[in-house]
């Protein structure tokens, strides 16, 4: 389905509206206008300027509708839990509009039974994109998947592991390759209109749920499979997550994403590991299932200036002997071009 | 709640029943009598020998209901999925005589309309140990512990990891100190009579249902916590399990389980790593996040002759420069006694 996307942010735009961005700056699907009344009569990039999408900001969902959009997004969730009566109202309002109502928050919109009658009598439907399918265990099909795959990795969540790999499959696609992205998290999914919240499937299957993702990307005969990250090898809650993505895509090749300002995981005192070490831990476990290396370093410099983050970049170079930038900052095309050359199909042990 | 199970095992008794051999063997709570009508007239240890018990075995639940069960325990699936008409009847004939229902299948039997209408009724509950309850995310909290905690960990499923905690447990008992068994997995919770099956848990929570596990068991003030492990670290399906285990438990030495036969993980063509290669790469994992030693290796040697046996430990000990041994054949005091003085508490990463 092609969507045409409402967001759905009041009095977040501006500021906190992180899948919203992403769904605006790397999304397939297009998106038509964003409500949120303190924004409105604005345009997005009057009021997110790394965005280049012109696209009406506006105060209400019936506005919205004049911009024929066939969804309504909502990626991000109001403070403290429970939803606003306000955003109650402009949903049932766009469900009573027959759109589509897409839904990263925690609470399932599908269970709410004022939404669900609402949708039933619409003749719409909402998903909920944390929610995962009934999903296999994993059965090593995945091995027999012909197009080299690419896994992002990190040393910390939130680092940026979404946005290096659709940045790495933008420069894939420039460089003439096709490249499918693989969403394994809410946001990619929003983005990419697919993929399984792997950090919300039951733990024996998350690497089953895992191949199953790159097994339906391979349908599409593309020339590369990069694979979405999430949380960190030494992420004291979400690790689990981590290894099932290294075991269930399979990787041929990873590229680490590290924030080289976090010195702890987040909300842990654990400290983060330094290149070397995320090298070490991450080829050891993979070489005794299906081995790959690390062939590039992602940073996420955001909060350096360029002097300092050119510094960085080299001393990750000088530590690594691995070719190291930030996409963002610098674009993805030099770091493609140089970890493109270690994309070869691996096979899996013991075969 | 002291519990006097009945088993319903038909059919199964002497041979597959592994849940009733275990609950049997290690349980904390009475077996008063098994129902298999295959086997009925004859005792437990008639059928299989190496159990000790002398409670007898009945063709129904009316005839076991003379020995005053409080519980039905349900531990071994039929063939093919669904339950069997005479499994039902058995099952709700003990619901009607108002015995909990304490189940390990798959299916939920507590989401059966059938069974759980009856069970309102009669006032009495069912138990799905296989299901989760609501857990928190992993907080860290299980660093405050103060009892020196042990994790199996090995060289695949099955290998006897569950074994090797209840004989650890039995052999610091004899030795004066008080050990707690954590149960991860549905037939250590049966033996316990509480636990968490982690395999179930949603993937993000696995090291928080992990950690509340261990505070749990903290609260009887134990000498030493023994955690019940899961899977394997190179287990391309399990691993995230294994992993979560490692992090949630935060435990301060492990002992290693291994199978020598075992050259691929089950049901893979993934080989099973030795024993210098497991011992690496679980200590570099925890390593970076709650630092912890292997500190023995517990041999699985039921397939192999006593000189063979023999042969198999000296091998383990002459490559790790550990103690091994087999504590099922030679009994557990010996491996205890050696692994004990490595129960230190240690300090996570980062405090």
């Amino acid at each position: 389905m092609n969507r045409r996307y409402a967001i759905l942010a009041p009095g977040h735009f501006a500021s906190d509206a992180k899948t919203a961005h992403g769904v605006i700056a790397y999304g397939g699907d297009e998106v038509v206008a964003v409500i949120d009344a303190e924004s409105a009569g604005k345009t997005i990039h009057d009021v997110v300027p790394y965005l280049q999408s012109t696209a009406p900001i506006v105060a209400t969902v019936q506005e919205a509708l004049q911009f024929a959009p066939t969804s309504l997004l909502i990626g991000t969730a109001p403070k403290g839990g429970g939803l606003p009566a306000d955003w109650r109202a402009a949903i049932l309002s766009a469900i009573g509009a027959r759109l589509e109502v897409v839904s990263g928050l925690h609470d399932q919109l599908g269970e709410d039974p004022d939404f669900k009658l609402a949708a039933q009598r619409a003749g719409t439907t909402i998903w909920d994109v944390r929610e995962p399918p009934a999903v296999p265990l994993f059965s090593g099909a995945v091995y027999g998947v012909t197009a080299p795959t690419l896994l992002l990795v990190g040393n910390d969540c939130s680092v940026g592991k979404m946005t290096v790999a659709l940045e790495l499959c933008r420069a894939a696609e420039r460089a003439g390759n096709k490249a499918a992205f693989v969403p394994t998290g809410q946001t990619g999914i929003m983005i990419a209109g697919w993929g399984i919240s792997i950090d919300r499937v039951i733990a024996d299957f998350a690497p089953g749920a895992t191949e199953s993702l790159v097994l339906y990307a391979a349908q599409s005969k593309p020339d590369l499979i990069v694979v979405e990250g999430q949380g960190s090898i030494n992420h004291p809650a979400y690790a689990p997550v981590t290894l099932a993505l290294m075991y269930g895509a399979a990787p041929d090749a990873l590229v680490l994403v590290c924030d080289p300002l976090r010195d702890r995981i987040g909300g842990y005192r654990t400290p983060t590991l330094g290149y070397r070490e995320l090298i070490r831990l991450h080829e050891a476990l993979l070489a005794t299932v299906k081995p790959a290396r690390v062939a590039g370093i992602a940073l996420n410099t955001r909060y350096l200036d360029d002097a300092a983050a050119r510094k960085e970049i080299e001393r990750a170079e000088a530590e690594t002997q691995l070719p190291a930038d930030d996409v963002v900052r610098y674009g993805p095309d030099a770091l493609y071009a140089a970890v493109a050359p270690q994309m070869r199909k691996g096979r899996p042990c013991g075969v």
